[in-house]
């Protein structure tokens, strides 16, 4: 696959049109002199919703103020919480947050052990169900319905937002439960609006109306926590004049912009910085790669031309190097990017271009980019066709758990959840055994939930199986030289073997 | 005020951007021939969601080649249902369409004889609850919660969709109520998500990833109907190389569209050609025009510097005549247009530039344009600070009748209902009485319900009142010469007089 770059010319002044001149003084008091003076009135307390996935698009020079402003016991709505060193992190390392609303901390070790020794409460929330509440928080929308966590811990509640401090690992404060409502026989969950006393968010360009134009994936969040907030602070790269925004390429009306400062010496900070690597550096195979190699083959013999899939992290998106030659399959990166191409070329590397796993990525011909909620309602909407995703246990009867281990590992659901939820093929790539040779495919799941009999196939080293929520679970392939005595061995489930029972494909 | 005109630069081809050339069979499959091709197999019973303001942005091409086609009972999920002999009103000519779901149908009047004479089923949805439900469709959310409507027949249950055909007047379908819930002590409605077996829509470009581009206000519900429709078929004026559009620049991801046509012959009608008159034309004052210039001067005063106001149709929008110079105020158009300006200079009209009220406008140095749920985003979400609107009836308890007279006017409630619940300041401009004399000022409306409780102040050319949940109405200015017993007699409400009256300002 070839890539491009991000080089398109774009939005120049143009000339030969008349712009209205007239005084806009209420508009003009929009830009502060400094992110300090920005944020200077924000008090002990306060709610906010920070844009940015992971350290991309976040809004660095306003995060840094408020460090430095000294507001406490703050509430930061914002997916991640960044690095212990970066973005968010600054304001944990400060002791200034009191409250996280979060989908996905794995990036934070500071922020795990604040949380697990009871000294930061955390409200983990579906990636999707964030952007969509933030949006209905912007929206007037006091409440929606929505398929994400039914019969998880987030729809049931009593998931641990604070631990109590004195190590004895007692929760102190837990979730509440959701209303479940039925449609069309299917049942919901209901998730309430979040809106903010502030927004700080951050945008490409922006003039003096508060008309924002985001770059790339740098959108994210962006848009949803701007219009959550009360007041809305924006921080921009450049500052241009009015009018010379084409209206139809304004993607934040300045009616959702209330403060706008121009920022100053951006590190924008790539987490994990991804390059294609010439082929004679391509690794030769271990026993790892090879497991891998086989369980990512198989997967890749699930996309069809014209689909629309998602990827998670690690060997679902490897699948995607044996996409076949001639076959069209468009890749969708929940971070707000249809049509992800490959990783660029050594240097060529985009901070603003990234994938959900925060790596370095390219555009596409078929390429486009939007916000959080948008990219959320791709998903949760079934215009996505497939979904493969890891996971650390399967159940017999397609219950899937890969987001937390309880009082250990506290990196979050990201968009897991909706994922899984939205009623599209879901495949899942994993290991039969643990580490230390355990089973992961139970007759029942251990770990808390992902979703409840979501998996429709499931594709190891060793066998592949299929999920019918009547026939329950069918081992349909089997590895070369791989018996289904060895199979059932290994794996603590009921399971019938399919009368068709072949070889594995891939 | 100057105005700017539609001639942006936009979207050149970009030198020097490899872009991907491998085969994109399954994408490339998007384009269809024709029209005919596109919608050939859409079947009768059918429901579609049709994109289009009035008949701005409207997918002419496939409208037409529906009609051809022939297919019947078919439910059309429309914001209106065109003119008499444009737009989806082709489908009610040829008897096609069993039930439509629109918010305003007052332009054309074969439709309103059809629904009369109970040859028509018609669901009457407030115009941000439609953007809204197709939003929601599209997005997977299977139902959500708003203020609007509640405490109207919306809410309540009863309308007639379907009136019998046997001249009777008898109701042989009504509407069901809406189930009602609590937030923070507010009362809100659940609404149920739309989605449809087709979309129908219109963009300005498109390439065959189906990734495409709106333009101005043509953007309207086309966006929410196309992520609504399970087969969402586009028409777009021009085909452009896949890869040419600045992936942050497209309106609507190719994961969205289905069928791709090229259009043809595009009429792109204008229902009111609106222009800048010469300052020589400008009319004498007239015993009409006096009333409404009191009424719309004093409208002006509620202007402060800095708002983003909505100005209904007719004297509401002469209000913006009166902003003082050096104000700023920002009008929105809820069709999805933000700073909008003046009536064009003639002859630079734009089919695709239009207002709320199907007038032509221009833009100004502040403008953007965005869909039909993003504009009720910013309504219903409190962004807009005023909306200054006409009324037939006002109670003294601040209620407002301004849709319909059952069995005579169907105009429909547009954007009103969603306007007056959103909790921003809402102000009435209406004649004291009607053209018969009777009071219009009443102790209950007689007429269905637009908001309960939703005026905050109310002008008419004889008198000013402020509306107060627990003072009640409150007279507060008087014209000049204008005594308080003129008010009372041609008043049929209760109203306290303040202490500190004076004469009406403006």
């Amino acid at each position: 696959m070839l890539s491009r770059t991000l080089t398109f010319t774009r939005m120049g002044p143009r000339a030969g049109i008349s712009i209205a001149t007239r005084s806009l003084s209420g508009v003009q008091g929009k830009i502060y002199p400094s992110a300090s003076a920005a944020v200077a009135d924000i008090k002990d307390g306060a709610s906010l919703s920070v844009g940015g996935f992971g350290v991309c698009g976040i809004p660095e020079n306003l995060i840094s103020a408020l460090s430095k402003q000294g507001a406490k016991n703050l509430t930061c709505v914002s997916n991640n919480a960044g690095l212990d060193d970066a973005g968010l992190g600054l304001l944990l390392q400060t002791g200034q947050v009191k409250r996280m609303i979060s989908s996905y901390v794995g990036e934070n070790k500071h922020f795990e052990k604040l949380y697990l020794t009871g000294n930061l409460e955390v409200e983990l929330t579906p990636q999707g169900t964030l952007a969509e509440r933030l949006r209905a928080g912007g929206a007037g929308i006091p409440g929606f319905y929505t398929p994400t966590g039914y019969g998880t811990v987030i729809q049931e509640g009593g998931f641990p937002i604070k631990y109590k401090n004195d190590g004895s690992g007692e929760v102190e404060i837990g979730s509440k439960p959701r209303e479940v409502k039925q449609f069309n026989g299917k049942s919901y969950v209901l998730e309430e609006a979040i809106a903010t006393d502030y927004s700080l968010i951050k945008a490409w360009k922006g003039d003096a109306n508060g008309n924002l134009v985001f770059r790339a994936t740098a959108r994210n969040f962006n848009p949803d926590c701007a219009k959550a907030g009360k007041i809305c602070i924006a921080e921009v790269e450049e500052l241009v004049e009015a009018g010379t925004i084409d209206p139809d390429q304004v993607h934040m009306p300045g009616i959702f912009v209330q403060r706008l400062i121009v920022g100053k010496d951006y590190s924008k900070r790539i987490e994990k910085v991804t390059v294609a690597k010439p082929k004679e550096e391509k690794e030769g195979p271990s026993a790892a790669t090879a497991t891998r190699d086989r369980i990512v083959k198989r997967a890749a013999k699930e996309f069809r031309d014209g689909m629309y899939v998602n990827l998670g992290i690690g060997m679902p998106t490897l699948a995607s190097n044996y996409i076949p030659d001639g076959m069209n399959v468009v890749l969708q990166s929940e971070n707000g990017l249809l049509g992800m191409g490959p990783y660029p070329q050594p240097g060529k590397q985009d901070c603003d271009l990234i994938n959900a796993g925060k790596e370095t990525v390219t555009y596409l011909a078929s390429s486009s980019t939007f916000s959080s909620s948008d990219s959320f309602a791709m998903i949760r909407g079934q215009h996505v066709n497939l979904t493969i995703l890891g996971a650390m246990e399967v159940a017999q009867n397609g219950d899937l758990a890969n987001w937390i281990i309880p009082k250990k590992m506290v990196k979050g659901m990201g968009g897991a959840m909706d994922l899984v939820s939205s009623g599209n093929r879901v495949v899942v790539t994993m290991e039969h055994c643990d580490k230390k040779g355990n089973p992961k495919i139970l007759d029942a799941c251990t770990l808390p939930l992902t979703g409840r009999q979501c998996v429709d196939l499931l594709i190891t080293e060793l066998a592949v199986f299929e999920f019918d929520k009547l026939k329950g679970m069918t081992l349909i392939e089997h590895a070369e030289g791989v018996s289904v005595a060895d199979i059932k061995a290994k794996t603590k489930a009921n399971f019938t073997v399919s009368p068709n029972l072949r070889v594995m494909q891939g």
